[in-house]
């Protein structure tokens, strides 16, 4: 079973992209036996950032945070999308099988044109060069959030669409929304986003993590008093961390009374800078050797080749590139 | 000062082709200190061709076909589009750049879909992949028909939105429109065009070559009697091969009667199979040795690969591709 992930280098990574994606992510290349594809999606990312230092510094940075969040690039396939240019090309030959009343139909295009992007021609064909992704590598599955399973069926339909052309290259690429992802509310309680500013981002200085955890909204029960961890912003983001008997025990302390949510919100930025105190060490590392990120990068994009250029070859030849 | 032409290889080349774009490229060539980057652009010609024997066919047809007419490789730059995988890059990046209005307004794009082509992504964006052809090269002229001016327009917007976003990387094209062009009447008298079923071919065989010449469309005015050359289809298309002296001559054949439409028709048999003697055996030639053209083609993108490298290492850091 092959998998295929596409990172966006979208900047600091908090909580929530953790606890959602990043981790069953790193636990299913660690227990399964499928074969993890995943790539930092520079070219997506270029639809909605046109800062050139930005884009760059985010690719390096989201490929080194997710080196020390626990990418293994022996066991996964591991590199920058950028690197391997084949994925234009079938982006190319595939617009020509995309009716454009597929594209004018997506959601996600129609949404940040709402949210008042600019409808540009990048953002617009964005699904296309996301089919070619998939298809590039014969990805069986592709683990999506909701808003994204219309992108993995266009995917699919251009592929069942080629294959009716030219013959059977692609393989048919299916969503895999995961199940029972914790949604992780962010420092005011509503989901945790970058766009809600209500993150506590994973490599943050302590100082910054300090600020963030203080900055959690609770209600006004005074210290003594016992306290409602079932309607506690700080609790449901601590028992992220928390096995069963830990979760238990926090319940017990918030009952009791006589602790303040500043002492929890202190227990809560101690859980998070000791969780995630290995990675921390190894993202400066990285980047502080960004030439040795680089390498991996490269390394990962001749892997990812091997299967790409096999797939591109029949490509080419079916559909007549001389 | 550098020119680009795209070349459609679009089948059987007529003397509509010849006389109307070839002819003037080639003398131009042979006779200026212009720059000459020409290509085959089989890219392009996948928005409105699906069928793989016809587009590989076709793009090494065409390139022999050129050759044999007088691209001198050494003079110019030769090559086919997909040996330079860059333009699809660049052609992603200008999408970025690429407000919707300017593709939805493209004329060319709304007369093919009225023409009954189907609305497909490749047709829509094929704008911006001839503003990447364009501004790979930096291009100062590009010689297009009437219906490609808007097309240079829209590439000469993006290099200056680029320019301006990013600094000065790229040269603005400027649409060339040939005056006084031949306009070059097909055998019924209307324009000479594929899609008219109207065509003298230049590599026709001479069984063939006879029977389009014979099917001129002429008035019935007997033999023995005087006829009028300024409406007759076949002096038309004759005088594009005659000097002054020439035509004058052809033109007292007509005037003096005693020799008929046939006769006419036999004579321009002759002026085309002779005209393009050499031309169709250099043709014979390159198709009997297809590894020739291979060679040249892609020594010319080795050629062409030097300019658009320098350009795309700037673009590439301009916008922040890692």
């Amino acid at each position: 079973m092959r998998t295929l992930t596409g990172l966006q280098p979208s900047g600091k990574l908090h909580l929530g992209n953790y606890f959602a994606s990043i981790k069953p992510m790193i636990e299913k290349q660690n227990n399964s036996d499928d074969e993890m594809f995943i790539f930092v999606a520079n070219y997506h990312a270029m639809t909605s950032l046109s800062d050139a230092k930005s884009l760059k510094a985010n690719t390096l940075e989201a490929a080194a945070a997710f080196l020390s969040l626990g990418i293994d690039p022996q066991r996964s396939t591991f590199w920058v999308q950028s690197d391997i240019k084949d994925v234009l090309e079938l982006y190319w030959i595939l617009s020509q099988l995309t009716p454009m009343g597929l594209l004018e139909r997506a959601h996600a295009y129609k949404d940040k044109v709402a949210k008042g992007l600019e409808a540009h021609h990048g953002l617009f064909s964005y699904p296309v060069l996301m089919a070619a992704d998939i298809l590039l590598f014969n990805a069986q599955k592709v683990p999506v959030g909701k808003d994204q399973i219309q992108h993995v069926e266009i995917a699919r339909d251009l592929a069942l669409k080629f294959n009716n052309a030219y013959g059977e290259i692609f393989t048919l690429p299916e969503a895999q929304v995961a199940q029972n992802v914790a949604t992780v509310p962010g420092t005011d309680g509503a989901k945790m986003s970058k766009s809600y500013k209500n993150t506590i981002d994973i490599f943050s200085d302590a100082k910054t993590l300090k600020k963030q955890c203080s900055s959690i909204v609770t209600d006004s029960t005074p210290l003594e008093e016992p306290k409602d961890w079932q309607n506690c912003n700080i609790y449901a983001i601590a028992k992220l961390f928390l096995n069963e008997q830990e979760q238990a025990n926090l319940q017990d302390r918030y009952s009791k009374g006589g602790e303040g949510y500043g002492h929890f919100k202190m227990y809560l930025n101690e859980l998070t800078w000791n969780y995630f105190a290995p990675a921390r060490e190894k993202f400066q590392y990285y980047m502080n050797n960004q030439n040795e990120i680089i390498d991996i990068l490269h390394h990962g994009a001749k892997k990812a080749k091997k299967t790409s250029d096999e797939i591109m070859a029949k490509v080419r030849d079916a559909v007549g590139i001389y």
